[in-house]
């Protein structure tokens, strides 16, 4: 591929797609990535670059001229040239400005302006329009010339003079439709909709619950300012989830790909928790050292210490698991709380019980039936509250207006280890020295 | 709503989305959202019946008659048939059969046979074809027709005499061709397709990443059978990312909504990992056993023994987790094995010299300059040993064939904890002995 003749490389390339490019050009050195990508036209150059990560926009567009940077960035969707934008420093930016039109530029500046994480930040603004009163016909031919500029045009949106909107078409029933019927009667006058302001998981969601192409987004004056396409809403679902899935398990705002995230930032990214961690567990070490007397008498107690406490944390993070998800894909509400937690207090007294089960035999062949029984009255206690501590943190975080996500296995573990600690030996301590009576 | 009249009833419908009619519905007993529903026009109903959890459209069949049933399955898409299909008993399935017309008796006995988890198992088989001779003008027309019964018509699929897919085509090339222009030469000849034996996980993945509408499936013969579209791969993707939750918070073959799960349920979905955990914490505690000896002669090691095993436990968790969803998202590759094993190397070695550092303190301060050194050199090696084994363990389950959620946060813990007691009180036994001469 690299040395090449011409012909073969272009044959190659318009054999291709656009992402299978990109990843090939991510192998290459940065300047042979943009000697190749020169060989195709400029419209497929700008979609391979949407392709590419980042990072690596961000070095090829150090090596373009400004000239190119701004034909290139005028070329790309709207959505995905003010990703790049944002990323370019500040010299970069003011470079390019001169090169695009005052239309685009104005555009950069309206999309830059949304606070990352919500709707209007993963928003385009190239979606197809139509006005109410177009035929049927008149509105297909509409679309058909604004087709190589809109992200879609599977989904018309009809404005009035204020750009509000006042109804959503799609192209299917416009193809469906007799040729003089008007917009206005076709249109679904009712259409979900979302404002620029809320959550883009929140789009993400109404996206997938109504099986939408793509959701408008309206802004404080209730005008058209973007739609939220359903592939860019896949792609918020899943970071939302790897994110989701990295706090659960105390990794905090890491957003680069693991593979090729330096030492440093993985380091940062997990720091802070696993320190915050030894301080909860310093609990822990105080609570065995408070019940030294009971310990130095029956050695035997700490053969049990690290299942019974790690019991209580495990049930305790199968709880926690359960309602951070569930919490997050809204499959749980904060208002089934109660009916939530009388189910999870059945569930884990049956579940604590059968751990006793099994544990009071061990108890017994190892250490005689009064530990047995110590063993297995923590070992109840322990999961229960466990439990209870695993599936109530998510819902108090919630109301705190925190992430429930920050209920991680381990934090749950760190506070289920504490509590387990006490009830153990607290229970040791007055079970045998009942039986010493 | 329960006694409204009709015409109030049937606006009230009129105006909702579907999705939000079916949570409505969800709310009322099965035999008063069945009268609901019988005031919309039977395409509706097929689309409200789509939205609804499986378990209430099951309830919902076993009100209706066989003769209504049929016609509303007739009415649905192919996929949600199918899926109703498979849920229904076997009674009530042959009862159902006789309704439906032949090809459609035909279609469900062919998608119903696809092993679950499949590309498959969430296909759609109404799908609009065009031939290659077409003009563009007549495939317009041809979708026109086909708009009705098919899932999409953004996307038209170019079959062969023999059904063997050779090209596809977008609405939108369609409407922006010459009226005249053949689809043989407006098509992409060399479209992305799974194969329908592929997993389904693999079909939302290139779905998400070619930003697709729809994906063709073709059959082993190379013939197309089918469509997975890009809201069904939203779904998977969603409930896979459920799943890998779960698998990492050791609760497993919860398919079930858990506000909706049973007691039962949610204790089967739990008990077993508990159990094997605890016996897997047996070996801590054999751990401790072993070094009674010298616990009992220097009881302050144990203020230290939760902080620490808790640490290698904590970095084993992340490590896994970051892995564990890397491997999921595509993120990263069995074939980075090496480099993601050198990179956490040194960011665990830097992580276990902070941590050594924090409780060294507490060391000297609780117990004294000897045991603070056993403290801080155990942090280091537990650190670091746990930062390995969560690394590893995905990879390894990876390589087994087995799925590398199963490397749960608890499962790390747990391995963990064993090999930090070991390493803890085997450091202190060595330095504490040559103090001690």
């Amino acid at each position: 591929l690299r040395d090449g003749d011409k012909k073969t490389l272009r044959a190659f390339l318009d054999s291709q797609e656009p992402a299978d490019i990109a990843t090939i050009l991510d192998t290459l050195e940065a300047a042979e990535a943009l000697a190749a990508m020169r060989h195709v036209d400029l419209y497929e150059q700008a979609q391979i670059f949407g392709y590419l990560d980042p990072e690596y926009q961000i070095e090829l567009s150090d090596l373009m001229g400004r000239r190119e940077l701004a034909r290139l960035m005028s070329a790309m969707s709207h959505d995905e040239r003010v990703d790049l934008f944002k990323n370019l420093d500040p010299v970069a930016r003011e470079a390019v400005l001169p090169g695009l039109a005052k239309a685009e530029r104005d555009d950069l500046r309206k999309l830059a302006s949304y606070p990352e994480d919500t709707a209007g930040s993963i928003m385009t603004s190239d979606y197809a329009t139509l006005t109410p009163d177009m035929t049927a016909k008149e509105a297909i031919e509409a679309l058909r010339n604004q087709a190589l500029d809109a992200e879609t045009v599977y989904q018309a949106y009809i404005i009035d003079e204020e750009r509000q909107l006042v109804g959503v078409i799609s192209l299917r029933d416009l193809i469906v439709a007799r040729a003089n019927a008007r917009v206005r009667n076709l249109m679904d006058t009712n259409p979900v909709f979302i404002r620029a302001e809320a959550d883009r998981e929140e789009a993400a969601q109404i996206i997938s619950r109504y099986d939408l192409i793509a959701l408008p987004v309206i802004n404080g004056g209730d005008k058209l300012v973007g739609i939220v396409t359903q592939d860019d809403a896949m792609d918020v679902q899943e970071q939302e989830a790897t994110t989701d899935f990295h706090k659960v398990g105390t990794v905090s705002g890491l957003k680069a790909n693991v593979r090729d995230a330096s030492i440093f930032v993985l380091y940062r990214a997990r720091i802070v928790w696993l320190v915050l961690l030894v301080f909860g567990n310093i609990f822990s070490g105080a609570g065995i050292a408070f019940f030294e007397d009971t310990i130095a008498a029956h050695l035997a107690l700490l053969f049990f210490l690290p299942l019974l406490i790690a019991s209580g944390g495990n049930a305790g993070a199968q709880s926690a698991t359960l309602m951070v998800r569930a919490l997050a894909t809204g499959d749980v509400r904060m208002s089934d709380w109660a009916s939530v937690l009388g189910r999870e207090f059945a569930t884990a007294l049956l579940l604590g019980l059968t751990m006793a089960a099994a544990v009071s035999l061990i108890g017994v062949l190892r250490a005689g039936p009064d530990i047995a029984l110590v063993v297995a009255l923590s070992m109840v206690a322990i999961v229960l509250v466990g439990a209870m501590i695993g599936m109530s943190l998510p819902f108090v975080l919630s109301r705190l207006k925190l992430d429930p996500a920050t209920a991680s296995a381990p934090l749950v573990t760190s506070i289920a280890d504490v509590t387990g600690v006490l009830i153990y030996f607290t229970i040791a301590t007055q079970v045998l020295a009942m039986q010493a009576t």
